[in-house]
């Protein structure tokens, strides 16, 4: 089986810099397949980032290798990291972006260090995208940089329990689909409220009429407020951090 | 040779639902060559898709597996197929997708089963993806599903004689570039009508001056109407379903 | 080791150019990595595309084959190209896109034949796939077509000095991030006068507080002007061509 690198990261993809990336890749790792995962995360956004690493990062093979880099401190004090965490491997900047293979149990962070010939502006092509092709090569981990405490670990914001039972979360993303995923885990038969408008969880989009607005428990298990045949997020005015409320039968 | 999987979706890549997609391909067949080719198709436009397919299915190497994923009614009744056609496979939703593959002499289609753990939001990572791995692996199309009658066919609409003997077509779709691509198939030297205007048919953009606009045959074998240096769907206000008429010398 | 074909192109993908190019070079090179560079060039951008060119052809490993196709001219008098420089392989139209392999010492450049079939408006599918493809297949470049002379070359505007000893460059790109890429190559400690603005220049972007704008080496060489957290070419409404002066500490 030939190495699999993937790339995840914000630098678009006209203006050549995702090139370079790959050019050092497969100069170092020439058999290496690269999986191009996104380069369109919105400019230095490490939340999306970081929310898209929990959705994949375990579902590619045993020995896969993910390149992250949504890094807005690159050049600064913040570390370059390697992480080795359930046969995955993981490179990318110590702000968070990799924190969920980083909580999963044993884990192993080193940091990496950075030659004095790299630029301080692009540390995905002199810092990041060699210690990866090593890694896909089969060197050690702990051959490229020594042991890290500490990282940076951003988590989901955990929806709690309001005073008459219902539970209170938020939207953690807006998707292409404008549906608004939130931090939510409910089971069907609930009601969500959202914008002012209460509504009910469905099956589907499917399940819902053109125009209409509903909850859907997505693929990750969180529920999602959804428009059929439109854009929830943006017919509701719906952005990162908006609260929502779920009722269950019961509450 | 490596197994190709070919991917065409409505999901954009930054929300990280490709990525899962991919995962779930190179976990099942880790040697496939996944090729990407497009994940930009505007969101539930079957039609622009469909389109698509039409000009690629056949152009990849037999054996080939093509996932088209543009999928409104996704977790409904609507079926999830495979398809057999000319030595390739398609997967996909039963919406109209897959039809340029469909309509082709001895294509077999078959409806894949929904595993009961499947996200009703996400068939693309829970049934066509292991579809489309096992098909890469060379499993018969036949040990996937039962074979699926009447399958929803969508066809680009067929432009018309007019009773001056003038054809009568419509826009089809419009490129990146504002090329309007048109139902009609013309000989060089006639002319066409559209918004209003009446312009010629040319060999190739470079032939046109800056500005103008002109009606080329392109790389389909349909007339495209084009602006030199700009964009005729811009200027000329130009849509999906525009009327068009093309008048032949002798017409 | 599989032979790598990597792609530049302004076709985006939703409309399906890019599918159709991927189905010849697969269909002729089964076996060959295909690596996507980008497909979001500006539409018609040739300088965009030259100067991401200049950035990724040499960094691929010796026999790679670069496709870049942003041909404004497609199906003109304007010759199709092949070039062999330093090891690396380039197919592309002689608009001077391909200018930095062919500036280097020893390149050769070929033209390529335009098949009778080829459609005038796709010649990436019907002339410059097939000649990538041939190459990548280890074809000799002078197989594939006669010796041409005088190629179109393109060149990044050079950066000069004033009365009084600055340097007097401008903005030759504006990345994603808004960095305004400029044609001066700095020594740190000098200043930057843009826009009407005097800005210091700094090691990397995190030097700066939130909102500040600086000049900072990029990682080709160039100074770039940034702004901390935000977009500098739309602050200082930068474009291509916005004048840059540079005063080094001694001027």
């Amino acid at each position: 089986m030939r190495p699999i690198i993937t790339l995840l990261t914000d630098f678009g993809t006209a203006d050549g810099y995702v090139a370079e990336l790959k050019g050092v890749l497969l100069s170092v790792a020439p058999d290496a397949s690269i999986v191009d995962l996104s380069h369109d995360i919105p400019p230095q956004d490490v939340e999306c980032a970081r929310l898209a690493v929990a959705r994949y990062w375990r579902r590619f093979p045993a020995g896969t290798v993910h390149v992250v880099v949504v890094d807005p401190g690159v050049g600064s004090a913040r570390a370059p990291l390697a992480v080795q965490s359930d046969e995955r491997f993981l490179v990318g900047p110590d702000n968070g972006v990799l924190s969920p293979s980083m909580v999963a149990a044993g884990s192993r962070v080193v940091a990496l260090p950075v030659p004095s010939a790299a630029s301080a502006t692009f540390h995905g092509r002199d810092v990041f995208a060699p210690a990866a092709a090593s890694l896909a090569l089969g060197t050690p981990i702990d051959s490229l940089g020594s042991a890290f405490q500490d990282p940076v670990i951003r988590r989901t914001p955990e929806a709690r329990r309001g005073r008459d039972g219902e539970i209170l979360g938020e939207v953690i993303a807006v998707d292409r689909f404008g549906n608004a995923i939130t931090n939510l885990i409910a089971p069907r038969g609930g009601r969500i409220e959202v914008a002012g408008r209460v509504i009910p969880i469905v099956r589907t989009y499917a399940d819902a009429t053109t125009g209409d607005v509903v909850g859907v428990v997505g693929s990750s298990g969180f529920v999602e407020v959804a428009q059929r045949d439109g854009s929830a997020a943006r017919v509701l005015e719906l952005t990162r951090g908006t609260p929502v409320t779920l009722r269950t039968p019961r509450a």
